[in-house]
């Protein structure tokens, strides 16, 4: 049996997300019912660095399994992407050591969340952005606002109550607001994320952006350790799990040119 | 009664294409749902400036109906779009004289045509791009090809064997190729356009940029009068209704800032 890699792109849009759960239909059962006719019928276990919830999107989940299949590894991409369905496709294979685990040997996840910063519906970006309102008026007070976010801390406030995870201190090492047309993307980079904690972030960010709350009121609103003190959790549609950071680079350079063809 | 013009914007990817049918989704079913709540119950007629086809987007779909109510001109596109499905959004909204007809008085029209150069798959555009195999080399050779078809000409090879429109000559003012990262932009002017034109044109471009055919044989093509010696026809999802004209412009300048909020 050899342990694979595999970064996965979707789009979340027709999920109830990663996981497989009873009701709805999920990537990771797509992901599974693909390796399922590769197989040949047999039943392939999977893992994902993590879940993502429904409407999010990946552009670099990164997903396990074993195989004793003699695919060569560049085939592998293609072989997937084959049988996936067209919103999911899998852009780079690996090779990993047996004990490899995609989840808890990861060191770093990198979220991005797309605000749209106008006025008028776009229909073609309804379920790739969220678009708030009232406007958006003021960036650099967000900008601000965001700085408050780095470093190590406490993020109860930005966690989903819903959440069962007890040790809520995680570290933030990037933070960015990019104006992008009339989008902004904003890029989040941490050791780890709390349920839900990218959303609320970004929508007290957006609160501070209507001119809602200051600045100034990040720090307390981190001390009050409170859900009920942060802003609003924004809609899943905006949200993208974009890359899955590990000790060593699984995918080796340049293998985004894996070059699969389309299924 | 008052004549009012709409500017309609739709991802046609839910759609059986803009026309009411029998069987299948339309736009217009939707548009007609929508202006029938504004009216309380009461069935209003619409006319579109044409018909696009199943998973055809618009930017600039163009469409008339007659109104009594007396909502204020700059309220129209919210009201409308409050009402619409979220892949249907009403721009902007004018009123034009009581003998205006949306369709016979066009003057020209403009189509895009995306396509998607690279080889990956992308799962975010899948619905609004189109991807040809093998990969496109040579876009200076589409240009070449491109200009070939400027001006008058009988298009009976690049129309589908299914129009009943007898007189095919038609002219194309405009057609250019740019490349935007990743994608060739297609922009199609011209006084009309036959049924499957814009697709079937940019099939037989897309054949000479695999080198599939030369340049130089377009004019053989045209002149044969044979759907057959075209190329195929490519997929409606890479196709935009980017813009309707008439002798006036019937929005006036400014209008794209209508404003509408989110419905």
């Amino acid at each position: 049996m050899t342990r694979y890699v595999c970064r996965l792109a979707y789009d979340g849009t027709a999920y109830s997300g990663y996981q497989i759960q009873e009701n709805g239909r999920t990537v990771q059962e797509q992901l599974q019912r693909a390796l399922r006719k590769i197989h040949k019928g047999r039943e392939v276990e999977t893992k994902g660095s993590g879940r993502t919830d429904a409407g999010v999107h990946a552009r670099g989940q990164v997903v396990q399994f074993d195989s004793e299949l003699k695919i060569p590894l560049e085939r592998w991409p293609a072989a997937l992407t084959a049988v996936l369905p067209p919103d999911i496709a899998a852009h780079e294979v690996a090779i990993v050591p047996d004990d490899f685990h995609v989840r808890y040997d990861t060191t770093g996840k990198e979220y991005r969340y797309r605000l749209l910063s106008g006025r008028q519906r776009d229909v073609f970006r309804r379920n790739y952005t969220h678009q708030p309102f009232p406007l958006i008026r003021d960036v650099e007070a967000m900008r601000e606002a965001a700085r408050h976010f780095l470093g190590t801390h406490d993020f109860t406030s930005f966690c989903s109550q819903k959440s069962p995870v007890t040790d809520k201190v995680r570290t933030i090492t990037a933070l960015e607001i990019h104006e992008e047309g009339d989008e902004l993307l904003l890029v989040f980079r941490g050791t780890g994320f709390l349920y839900q904690m990218v959303r609320i972030i970004t929508g007290t960010l957006v609160e501070v952006g209507q001119g809602k709350r200051t600045a100034d009121s990040v720090p307390d609103v981190i001390a009050a350790r409170d859900r009920e003190k942060a802003g609003a959790t924004v809609p899943g549609c905006g949200l993208y799990l974009w890359d899955v950071f590990y000790e060593q680079d699984i995918f080796g350079s340049g293998s985004d040119e894996s070059g699969e063809d389309r299924g």
